[in-house]
């Protein structure tokens, strides 16, 4: 569908917002002349030290170009031939990656039904039966999303019990973070709180959908993985040529605590959202507003109506569920105007 | 090595250098707004309408992201499970892109010694006797670079014996086009020449290299091949969800001949360094230059006198081989402070 | 475990059984001097005949090596890059085989949960939502399992309708018949009315669960994905080079229904081992026993006594389920005294 | 092409020759009963104890189903995702298994052109440049065929040094070793001279082409990588439920002998069918016969003539060059029949 730059606001995905001003300097500012490719650069280099500081010293940011690709160049890092990942039926990378996790790591996710998109100790230790057993894959790996695709977050806590639960049975926990920077802003900690901190092995590190052109990173926390990281990236056809104009987008996020700004604002703007359209008889919001999406279930012919003027998509068209998101730069009278159209639509 | 805007020239890559200035402003233009994620957006098709325009009616252009995503993804359209591809045993996705084509595709690399990167006819037919053969894979590709590794070019009649012959094997042609720009630049054709016309099956259109910050597309000219590209892209993490901003580079490239321009301008500094270089005692230029690369023989002091001013490779230790690559920006000044650099260096 | 022959029978496994002695016989048969390798033999070839003999005129059979070896053959056929199985969440290629379908094939397996093994068209046209999107793989094949793995039967109907569901889709009918023998027998059909006959495009026959050292063959109804059998079946490290000695042993079983025979008395004595448990206070059974496996639920201490003296095996430990197989060799006597020590077992 | 009993022996391939009768005995030996399946029987163990006294006490042998099962076992043990094998050009696992390697272990094979088959250390020293180099795979095993695909064999002191240079760079040594008996019957030295002794990581052990049914092992001398065995054999489609029927052709192969007996006849046959053949003008033996293999170039119209009568095959056509191969029950007799056959179409 074409848009225009008149076409109302889009609620739905934070990827349809453009480019925060200052990531778009700051690729301007790295067209400075010459630059080693391949991370060979200052800028590559500047975001490097910047993940010491603010992950801690043990930790190393590889750039990426997307979340997917963050997702399976971290993954492959942990799984061998015969391994499995333990992750919940709702996520990204079993839902949403064309099978990439299946077809470029070769491995079998072990999904677990949840009713907020987030596992809990149990959901694993349950299904370490098949360890020993060759007649099975091999539990390696509890994947987590940072927000989880509901829109909900693990605590800090919540966080490194899974993590303890995996270590002690010889698995890792990679956390998926395309909206990582979310669920800081929520839980009003800092990003090493819900990754070093929490035991986490490996994460991502999105950027992209909290303001950036593409930029993404996995970011290493145990050291025995690390050599493989460069292989695998460039294998897995992440790796830039030009890497200086996506190390300086994650160097802008990174700087004042940009992505809390950008990703605190559009929590804001969800949480606006979803009280304005809580109120609204024939509407039910129906998971906890921890980030930047609301999920809503109403009635058909009132999504039909809200759909000619605003972009967003049913998460479920049986169940009458639609997931509306809020971005970086969704503003509150953009949020006000949808909510006045919404209850316009509820109207008989 | 970090190096900042007072580092002389890099010669050692074309994709060292910056971003066109018209294609940062393109970027720039893009962000205007809200747009559909992963391709619904106008500037994508934009850049679809003008692939058509540029290679013909039949020519399907996709959005990518680096090149070696857009030779798996080109190559993945073509080839099944047991299949095999022939190819120049210098060819990048022989050597330069970590296996990717055996890991992410599966399949065997039947690679083929040349003298200079250039896949002959009797190269292809020799090379047939697997098929039908339970034990062997299937030769199911015949894949050439243009420009090659090497810097030289095919011309549209070398290309369309080389289609013919794959053709009538039950084979497809395809063609690393990373630098397919400075080939028509060379070869003073336009694009379609060496592409829709010389009967290619699918080939990439580099921008990278050319001045993009990062933007690459695979274009399909056999319409049964059209309906897998979409997962194939997704499922390979070579699908952008701001897909515009890469697809305005595509097409700023496309506009005004801006493609030509840039890589004529690059080529045209490589015949003045190769020129230079040649009247030279103790340089040897090995092959013909016939893109924005010079290779050349040069002893191993003067090399590394040369490595302490200069960014550059060297190709082939053993043989003292070094490949020097001018870029869109790189100035006949550039070129000239060069030569002069390398004939203090070649003096006692 | 080491046993030796005055073990008492096993009910762990149809494959715990030996080899039926005409099988033996044909082995020792074919070795008459020197023979062709890789299946050029003359007893492939009169394989190749009574496959055509029994399932129809359309039905071309190759001879593999085990089971799995079958399923990923006969997948791998249908199966592009991007595609998915629909199947039972119970079904060996998801449970029992190391994941190979993921690392073999790279295809996503979405499975169903089932009360009894068996899909039904719903669990299919419910599962379809993905077709076309490019962010999930394509539902490209129905497996089943015929028997199931609780042992339960399809109909030829309901194989039927299933068939016309998936093809209705663009789907295609694949059948895991490890037991298919058995289910004819219970179904009281020929083979070919649960395949052939009922639409289905690619299935397994299973020899070694019936009395084969270890023979299995893969059998293609859809004359277009003929041609990639030889390649994917040596690829697969599925190809014998000795196949006669296989090919004799299938031979040996579709020679005077000899695959009825025996799968018919594993049938009756697994019946016989049902109804005497069902009528035990203590013991449940809960699949219906519709070939030669048996599902009870029963005491803990019950089943450490019995194991003390049977092999058999838990399928849900926590559930207290057991699963008791009988085989082509089990006699009346081995049920009866079976059944003497779970009735001891039983009392307090 | 069917052929009976009559026909005359085979000089195809040692896999067409049939059962050796104390193996077939050893088949119908172990059909005593029942035993467990996947190897927990005593014929696997036995064997397993075999490996030990045969090979040494850290020798762990692994019963695959065929030779390029073994070789993919085997392989999958040693590599990750971005490595490579360096190994012959004429190596099975690069010319003869379907692409098996690329496949189903997704790496690159480094292949190296050699006069007869065989590595020297240079090949390898010469193709270290990948190492750390992240746009290439990264060596990681040295395989060689013993005996060589060209009949030659590796002395242990040759393959000593080999193991030495792979392992300084960080490298295993595996040996495809489904003539390995043929080689030490032709060294006159134990099997664990050219293995355990040589410092050798992983190799197969071949029996089918030695007068199995169907016969082969892994075995693994590096304890680091034992664990893996059982899951990548089972995910591999190489684990056989009846193994008690394949260990015990293996047990009847290292009893008595019978191994060394068995390869020590072919290749005396090839040296007489090798002496008669370059007695004769007009056939020149072209590959040093360590084997039971006999290379020789002929006039085409001889070749046309032998074949009228025999079954053999061209190695390389338009060079004239075919292959000879004996078995275990090649007799003199077949020898001189064959000779003297090749005496009368040499005649003019």
């Amino acid at each position: 569908m074409p848009i225009d730059s008149t076409y109302p606001k889009s609620f739905a995905s934070d990827n349809h917002a453009g480019v925060h001003p200052a990531i778009l300097e700051a690729i301007a500012a790295a067209n400075d002349g010459d630059a080693p490719a391949y991370g060979d650069d200052r800028w590559t280099a500047a975001f490097e030290r910047r993940t010491k500081e603010v992950f801690g010293d043990r930790a190393e940011g590889f750039v990426v170009l997307n979340g997917a690709g963050a997702n399976m160049v971290g993954l492959a890092l942990m799984l061998g031939r015969y391994d499995s990942v333990i992750c919940a039926d709702s996520a990204h990378i079993a839902t949403h990656e064309t099978g990439a996790a299946e077809r470029l790591l070769g491995v079998k996710l072990v999904t677990v039904p949840t009713p907020d998109g987030k596992l809990r100790p149990n959901d694993i230790t349950s299904r370490l039966d098949a360890i020993g057993t060759h007649h099975e894959p091999q539990p390696r790996v509890v994947s987590v999303s940072q927000v989880t695709e509901f829109g909900t977050c693990y605590s800090p806590a919540e966080l490194a019990e899974l993590a303890e639960v995996a270590h002690r049975s010889g698995m890792r926990l990679h956390v998926d973070g395309a909206r990582l920077a979310n669920a800081a802003a929520y839980l009003d900690c800092d990003l090493r709180a819900i990754t070093t901190e929490a035991g986490v092995d490996v994460f991502s590190f999105g950027g992209t959908k909290n303001g950036a052109l593409a930029a993404e990173a996995v970011v290493v926390l145990d050291d025995t993985l690390l050599h493989a990281v460069p292989f695998l990236r460039r294998q897995s056809l992440q790796l830039a040529s030009k890497m200086r104009f996506v190390a300086a987008q994650l160097c802008a996020l990174l700087t004042d605590d940009l992505w809390r700004h950008n990703a605190a604002h559009a929590n804001q703007m969800a949480r606006r959202l979803a009280a304005g359209a809580a109120e609204m008889a024939g509407v039910r919001v129906v998971h906890p507003v921890e980030s930047n999406a609301v999920f809503a279930v109403l009635p058909e012919p009132v999504v039909a109506a809200l759909k000619q003027r605003y972009l967003f998509e049913y998460w479920d068209r049986t169940a009458g569920l639609v997931r509306w998101m809020t971005a970086y730069d969704t503003t509150p009278d953009h949020v006000d105007d949808f909510l006045d159209d919404l209850r316009k639509a509820l109207m008989p």
